[in-house]
């Protein structure tokens, strides 16, 4: 009898005619598939436990695809895939070719707007319901937002601007009491004492009970009954909210699907800006999720596609960074809800005063540093590539224009994988080497993240360690870089023939494609280490003799990595050999889902595909760029 | 008698030993400074005469540079300037070499943060006041933030995080009703209520009275008095901020010194973040100023120096713009509080409710118009290139990767002259085109400008038009582009020795530099238009047969657009001629204000330093970058 309920859902339409326990046994239903494709796929579990209930509820009163639901962050839509038409191509979940773990326009009129990073819901369904009402067409607009979500500054711009235009938009607050690890904030706080402090609902209620027992006669007593409508106006949870311009409902129980349907109609029937706290539990159903929710946030696969062994690069930044604080009472961290993401636990157990989770909010993460720095502490700000996009006015800003000595941990620099395209890292390097005055390091394991992060750690200016989602490889301490001078490209492969430009672990892949075509081609491999400022001598010495130059990045081409090797090759100047330039990395366009392995693959980026361009860079009779001079 | 006061404080230790009387003809006097001041050499008017009395209260009762005082944004900091030892130098305000129109670190030990763009302030001053507290050093951190920068996302970022720590900080809030033109927002509208509305207040003294009035005894009364006691807690105005972790207090009289001592020394004694509500007039003491504020936000000098003449790049977009939104009621306009510096003032009067400023908030800005456009608006968004740094992970997670028909205005491109290295707009080349799937449009004149904004809203996804701060020249309605196809490169001068590949009003001056080199030497002038895709095939044909190749642009180098031009001759393979590349454009530095004309020529991009250039590449015998192939 096992899913028998759930087979048989081919859209919402069908939830519609469920009674409440048939709703109550498809939650159950859901539940185990979500578990089981999770176990085996990866993908964010405690998220979708907690709000299974929800979404029945929401599809059960509204009439998607014609009414919107936007799905904040989105990491938790596996319930709404399952039950709009998706969950026959379900156990593809995050798999090359397969659906993706986040809300995709392309992949189902159910999903209205593609998502992955926090925060945007609300802005999103602002911009909807305007045109929906500009264009004069009728539907709703539900934007769903945890409260993780909700301490991103957009979602404030959000609330800020809906609420004063009094357009209708039903806006739900998903309060699990966390984002990703705990939940950090005033915000948060306030949420808590909503949920947990009866007392202030009972004060209300006792106070007005009384007062109904005062006759209302006599001019002064009506003028207090009047004073007294309006201050318990005031009294009501969620002013916070109702001062944003939204009638608040709540908070109501996340997993009572009942409870739930009667607090979405009573929003959808209130005219213009209405939220609704709903508090769920992250995890819900699944013991180990409920207990120790981080652990179940983001879940690897079962099937073995990580591949990978050994410590991570996250893993070896955070030892590395525990180690080099314990000499320097200084050096503290920040990272924005990636506490365990990026490999910072040891150093919160280790240093809790000198931790700071700021919650999602990445352009605060950034000036923080900032504030920081300028008075005498030497922050590291750990943040995901496609993250530090949220940040970018502040690195240039608050940090590179005023020389700030803040050390960026890029993490999950280059493809993150079974994330998909709103994840990729593949624009970091495009967009900080424009930025004046900013060193960017990119560490080939994690022994020379080590070293690199150290010396970061002296210099008076800022600096950005990139690194990717990976095994970190050798984390055997090294030399440590000398604090005063920079970081030089290493060969660390002699050639005859030509030349790879590389960095990261990257550099593996340019070593192993040289290997194989030895010994009738002959390549050196540089690593180049130091991205920016890039050491034109060295890189113009390493081509000297050479018929051939390639270079080769986990990053998109457009202004990446070989476009700043073109930029330094073409400020040679001179006569000499002439040289041909390849740049091998990702093409002009967004990068899907897959395992990291599938996506190299599917890009150019193994080694036996590096090795074919190599030979057919050498073999090429007709140059392309040539460089020529003293070279 | 005039200035006797003022030119007597050299420091704010000054400030502390004048009298009550003495201080308001400080005040007095340092108005009229600032009004002379800016008359000459433009700047921020409005701002800063609101926060004369402010300032002067703030130095009278903390000990600076001891004290960290952070203005947000900055551009109000005059006063400040004045007594905090730089009034000889008063006169070079936003002058080449001057002092700047922002605190600038480098430029006094009073002014402990670089500023510029808007909500940094509580972020920055959290980042100081946690290493104070964790350094075990002693001062006060002040900072003072607009109700116009609150509405940053930024801005709440910081109040959720540092309301939560519990540290020693104090918020200012001057609340002048207005960003730059009018403040939106619910946000905006609480504030007003808060300051207009004494009901609220009358009711919780109403109430307070009549419950002290009833007997308390006996269990039942008790416990309601105390539930009255939470119950009015509740009732204060300033819960917003209070729910976040400040104690709230105002609003005062901004333009009251002894008022405002009161309020800042009492909020200096309470621990933990506390939140000054004062209430100030934008343009105060200036009637034209007092009455249009939004025309008095920023000045430009009488000496001269704008020197251009005719409509704006600004003005002919916000112009072409009520033009096709006649036709087309889907075209709606957004912008972040630069209503009139985008020159969207006649769209708002044309069309009030297809256009949306959303106040200081890019990151909303952006994605409102995402949803916009995904429901079958045509959003244009206009916004000043450094700011658009705000936004731009909105333009890549949720324009470009859904491919919405959102366009981008980016006005202010290039640098802008007065206002500093804050909001030069020199990275949006570098940033914009690692973006898969954005096309980046380049006008020369106010009639390129027109069609290219007509053909990008007749796009399927999203494009940028990026244009500088200076006259539009030609405004004359050109040719339309053909809406299916992409804008050609465009040769507007042949040539023999070499090419020069540009863009904008650089333009005119390669046409220049080029005529002034004729008939020795040929140069053709290839206006590039659309910076991205770059048309490999016409940027090859170009340089065919030519000895050498210039970029030019007024944009940093690393990863701009001449960079993006070796990338396409790097692309071009065969064998033949061999062609020398040399880009024009900014170093690896901030560029600092100064008039736009006196950073193009301190920058070499003034017409005779590039005539210059174009002779030495033509002449010199040594080869850079040499592109060879059937080109």
């Amino acid at each position: 009898m096992r899913e028998e309920l759930l087979s048989r859902i081919t859209s919402p339409e069908d939830i519609k005619k469920l009674d409440l326990p048939s709703l109550e046994r498809l939650a159950q239903e859901i539940r185990e598939r979500i578990i089981s494709t999770v176990e085996n796929n990866g993908g964010h579990l405690g998220a979708n436990l907690g709000v299974v209930e929800l979404t029945i509820a929401l599809h059960s009163v509204l009439s998607a695809p014609r009414d919107r639901i936007i799905w904040d962050v989105g990491h938790q839509c596996y319930t709404h895939k399952l039950i709009t038409g998706r969950q026959d191509r379900f156990h593809t979940l995050r798999q090359w070719g397969g659906l993706s773990g986040f809300p995709l326009p392309a992949e189902s009129e159910y999903d209205p707007f593609g998502v992955g990073h926090s925060s945007t819901s609300i802005s999103a369904a602002a911009g909807m319901v305007i045109a929906r009402d500009l264009l004069g067409k009728d539907f709703r607009v539900v934007a769903v937002i945890g409260d993780g979500a909700l301490t991103g500054g957009m979602a404030f711009e959000g609330l800020n601007h809906i609420g004063s235009l009094g357009k209708d938009i039903l806006v739900i607050l998903n309060d699990n009491e966390m984002s990703i690890t705990n939940n950090v904030g005033a915000l948060s706080d306030y949420l808590g004492r909503i949920r947990s402090d009866t007392r202030l609902y009972q004060a209300r209620e006792g106070l007005a009970a009384f007062l109904r027992g005062i006759p209302l006669v006599g001019p002064p007593l009506a003028k207090l009954a009047h004073k007294v409508k309006i201050t318990l106006k005031h009294m009501l949870p969620g002013q916070f909210f109702e001062e944003l311009g939204f009638a608040y409902l709540g908070p109501f129980d996340g997993h009572n699907i009942a409870e739930l349907q009667r607090a979405i109609r009573a929003g959808l029937q209130r005219r213009g800006p209405v939220l609704i706290h709903v508090h769920t539990q992250k995890g819900r159903g699944h013991a180990l999720a409920e207990k120790i929710p981080h652990r179940y946030h983001g879940v690897s696969p079962n099937n073995g596609s990580a591949g990978s062994s050994g410590p991570s690069f996250s893993q070896a930044f955070g030892q590395a960074l525990v180690r080099l604080a314990k000499d320097d009472p200084r050096i503290v961290a920040i990272t924005a809800a990636m506490r365990d993401g990026t490999g910072l636990g040891p150093f919160a157990e280790a240093f809790p005063e000198r931790f700071f989770d700021v919650g999602i909010a990445e352009q605060h993460a950034v000036t923080l540093a900032a504030g920081m720095a300028k008075e005498g502490l030497r922050p590291v700000v750990a943040i995901y590539s496609t993250f530090l996009q949220r940040g970018y006015d502040q690195v240039i800003h608050d940090v590179a224009l005023q020389q700030l000595p803040v050390v960026l941990a890029v993490d999950r620099a280059g493809v993150v994988g079974d994330d998909g395209a709103t994840h990729q890292g593949v624009f970091d390097i495009s967009f900080l080497r424009a930025v004046p005055g900013l060193t960017l390091l990119a560490p080939r394991d994690g022994s020379e993240l080590a070293a690199m992060l150290a010396w970061a750690l002296e210099q008076p200016g800022p600096v950005a360690i990139r690194y990717p989602r990976a095994a970190a490889g050798n984390t055997v301490p090294g030399e440590p870089f000398d604090p005063k001078g920079a970081i030089p490209p290493v060969e660390v492969k002699p050639g005859r023939d030509g030349v790879v430009f590389t960095f990261g672990p990257m550099v593996e892949v340019a070593l192993a494609a040289a290997a194989s075509l030895e010994p009738e081609l002959s390549f050196a491999v540089v690593n180049v280490r130091a991205l920016k400022p890039l050491d034109g001598e060295r890189i113009r010495a390493a081509v000297r003799g050479k018929k051939c130059a390639v270079t080769l990045e986990d990053h998109v081409l457009a202004g990446g990595f070989g476009s700043s090797i073109l930029e330094i090759l073409g400020e040679s100047a001179g006569t000499g050999s002439s040289l041909r330039v390849e740049r091998i990395g990702y093409p002009d366009e967004f990068i899907p889902h897959g395992s990291i392995e599938r996506l190299h693959e599917q890009y150019g980026l193994t080694a036996g595909q590096v090795a074919e361009v190599l030979r057919r860079a050498a073999s090429q009779p007709k140059l392309q760029v040539v460089v020529s001079g003293d070279i």
